[in-house]
């Protein structure tokens, strides 16, 4: 039986209650023969709001890819609806498939209807995510960000305002924007995808869990030589200048 | 531990020996768990690669997927590179995800590279198949098309001469317009991929494969609700009209 | 003088009736010369909202063409605003123009103002008709599609309910969208364009009557050799291939 | 009988010879009925390869398409491939419809296939022809611009040259960039296109042509409403401002 | 130091004391070594916001480049939002660069934000400005137009209520429409935009102030040979051409 | 007289000879009043053709960044035609602006010509490059990318060589690919622009000269409150949270 090894990379600062939980969550939607491991970052921050914050964590994320790789990990998941550094970490994995939420989220959203809302924290994180979409190639199928007025750090404080103002703005986007599939753009909106379902009756994407099943399918796949071409973007840095400068040390720390 | 049965739609004439030579090579790549069939068309032509023979078939097409439904398929792929009946087919189908090999295939080619190129048979392809590209998002991401000069039904008369001008147009996809990725843009250049892989050093999608992998993601979504959103575009006709008006009972013959 | 035959294919189950009142009002709007029929399918449904319903009835829309164009018709319309199995009946013309509402009315309307509004029945229309939209090469000029919550069986039921309503929408989509053009987006809205136009003051296309005008100029300027390329997407399938399919014998019964 | 007055301005210097040759020329595509007058300009340039002669030639332009509207013309066509002056003719003509060879051309040559190139004579043509064909929304159906090398002067100097240089560059377009139709993108390149038709097997569109075609039709269907929209970018200019500016008076004089 | 010499032209009918106030008012911001001069037209109308009467004014606005650039001026600026005439100015102008106020405002809003709004007066002016929007690149950062149902003329009749109006229609472009940057779509609108800063909070582009500090770096980088390619659509037409067709008398007169 | 302090930050590793021979020819470029100094990094890398580089070098970046701005620098250039980190370096700093070498070049061509090409080291640095393109609107007015085959350190160890392929590279580009301006894709590409731009009589741009000239403008406007907008993407993370994990602190240090 197949079975695989998925590092799932939270980067934000190391909690292990936190990485607990969500590894918990994920492991119910993960397929049979999928090991999934969740961790933080040393230096990390509490979330990822800024893209400062992200640049910053960058470079751990990098070592960490690297070590998953060496330690012989199938798949990693960057875990952050901004995607940070995913082209970065498909350059500097050799052969090991990296997923990310955004990407995998809109992938699959596509594949279920025509047109699919966003709905985030704040009107802060559009830019960036907007810029996203269009660089993936969904900028048409895009009906509307939607943002709920609330900051990542909000979400854990009062899950039922949360919760009521997730749908409030799920109905707007059906409504009013034609959306028919439902993307929650945070994977810290983990758990609400469910009953947001239920009551909209249309699919409501937890992008956690979307860019979970991408890793299983792109870590299922590398059996047969899909992984990402080394020829032109992806192309990975030569190994003497890693460590030459100290970023395969890095990595090895 | 998962099991799932999924059906592969040969849309041209039925045809054992080919269809269990297709089924013998995709079950090398199915995942475990996985059941697959294969049937072909009663009044299917030997080829698709004109869009009025599609359009003949869309009607057993429609009844196979309604069929494969109510018989607890847990998925079915339409196996032609044109992706015939996506639209309809998810639209009839209540729950049971469809997917198909354009479809499928470019939405992972884009998470293996930058720019990706199509090996088609012929010119006459390319204008549907680059308007299949563009509604799905991939127009940016598209190096050329590149036709080898035969039709659907010489493949398998020569395949070594096959294998040759499929591999003449990959290097120049590649050296020429900035491919990353080779599409094999046809359902019957089954078994080329993993040679021109060897010889080229990219990733080369079989297009059947990737359907077959997109189906069982699907499938196994599903159980969650990720179907097609029944909201919009994919509203399925009202049982009575299709009763009424032959179409269920077409499916049921 | 100029003497040209156009067949209108109303893609819906055969109803003397209806395709008679349908030939008597398009034909006031008919060039000099222009003889008008309208046929309607044996075995079609009584609407194609749906996908499947227009799938079904794809085979005997070509056959039609087939047909009309041996008798000697000098252009073919394919009566509903999705456009069906308009690539395909381009296809298996081989110098027969074939035209339809939707590329027809937007072409129109893009003559006449900058942004223009469609009027649809039900939100389900709307995925496919902006495809449409985009394919055509006119996303940029969509001001938005604005549905009145009506089935396209409602329309006749009750006219004076489907003309407020039409009206209704037709002033949001000028004064909130932008329009300054309206197109009514099924081809059993006939008859409304008049008054819509004398209350809004801006042009109200009917698309029937778009795609007749648009058969006659086909039709003209074939005379000097302006038909569909052959040597691309519209390449016509060979004889022997339509004869041995059955495809051939189809169009003759 | 209908019957219809359609002007074609040449917006270069007044030639009699050369405008009458041209309307005879477009009379044999003309449809029984109309009625066609070609005309220059009094002080025009002799070509307007330059975007500053079409600048200097728009005032009178202007002018003789209110001057065409009063005198009871159904239609005017502005003829020239840049199409100078179509935004401002339709704002100035107040029900009078106003064509022009690149708008018409390029809706035409969408209908017959799926790719075209434009055959042009200098490089310096390009840009401006291009931001048309973006404009008009055909910029995913190009597949080329060819330039041939030559002058709009040198087209009649040697027309045999002429004749073989378009062959030649039309003949690339088809074979290397994917051209289903080829538009001659001057409407001094008359009279060559039914001879390169006949060597290429492919639709040649002569844009002048295409402008009288589209010009009849809109001047048929003016005949209920169907009229540039007043509401936005085509709304005409207050009379008594064309008065008291002197734009009236240059128009009647 | 630097000294520079910058043309404005004022595309409207020439008015000495509303250019002395448009000349005092743009010297606050010009850079240290920038002399401005500000002209109007002998044969301009009272406004531009006809189409028409931009084309009336082409002539005239051409023969003040080439007058400009003979008189060593270092750049001049096409003071209208419409950028009449920019294509045929930087045409005729040799080496001296042109600028004008819609794409400067757009280039310098890109860089400040990452979606913006045009205020505009009224409805009509939308279709044309949208366009340069989309031709200069950057349809994808509109978030939205917003008239505010003053003609240009009204401007300057109650500037208290056209500074209300503009106040209003920003906050709701901010706030609805997602923008991040205000753009005032007029020239006329001068002086407004300081008032609206402080109130919004967000950057508000007076558009004739962009385009004199793109006209001055313009005028800087020429030093080294950065002016407009003359290879392709800025070709200047030849000197006996312009002579022979008064085009260039026009200019010295 | 305006003075202004601009930083150039070189995003590779510190090196003391190299940086003050950027800073000398940078200074020819400058506008009087500019003080210019150029710094490197303490753990860069020698080159940042890898994007992995670059985000090993992100932290420091920014720091850079707020440490200028808390220094009362006017400006800042993060000098890599990458364009690293040009988004959190405008969320970072609060009022200073910044630029870097790809947004400046392709806004400041696309006011020369209608197209340009992109002359690059290698295949690899194509994608991010084409996105950022795509990202700031020019796709449109994208020829060609043009590799030469060489490396970032290449460039400065055969300079001869390097210029000899830049000018076969843009030879095509202007030839094939109808390239109307020049782009040199990287800011180690010093000091060919001006005999190229000789050779070949177009504009070819300086990408580091280009940001400078970015960065005075933009220094300049900010004077009237024309910086960033804080209300959307490039909001400004809250002090205490910069304090609090450590940002601020490595900004001070």
């Amino acid at each position: 039986m197949t079975s695989r090894r998925i590092l799932y990379i939270e980067p934000t600062r190391h909690d292990p209650v936190k990485q607990e939980r969500l590894a918990t969550y994920l492991r119910k939607y993960a397929a049979p023969g999928t090991e999934l491991s969740v961790v933080g970052l040393e230096q990390g921050t509490a979330h990822l709001e800024y893209h400062a914050y992200a640049a910053a964590s960058l470079p751990e994320i990098l070592c960490k890819i690297q070590d998953a790789e060496q330690s012989g990990f199938d798949a990693a998941i960057i875990g952050c609806f901004y995607d940070p550094g995913l082209r970065e970490a498909r350059e500097v994995a050799v052969r090991m498939p990296v997923t990310a939420p955004a990407e995998s989220a809109l992938h699959l959203a596509a594949l279920l209807g025509h047109r699919f809302s966003i709905l985030v924290g704040r009107r802060k994180w559009i830019p960036a995510m907007e810029e996203n979409v269009r660089r993936y190639g969904f900028a048409d199928r895009l009906a509307s960000f939607r943002p709920i007025g609330m900051g990542v750090l909000d979400f854990r404080r009062d899950p039922e305002e949360t919760g009521r103002r997730l749908l409030s703005a799920a109905r707007s986007a059906i409504e009013e924007d034609g959306a028919e599939v439902i993307i929650l753009g945070c994977t810290m909106q983990l758990g609400f995808f469910q009953q947001l379902q239920e009551s909209l009756g249309v699919p409501v994407i937890d992008v956690a869990v979307a860019a979970l099943k991408h890793a299983e399918m792109l870590s299922e796949v590398r059996a047969w030589g899909w992984t990402p071409s080394k020829i032109g973007g992806y192309e990975t840095p030569p190994e003497h200048e890693l460590a030459c400068w100290g970023l395969r040390n890095q990595a090895k720390e």
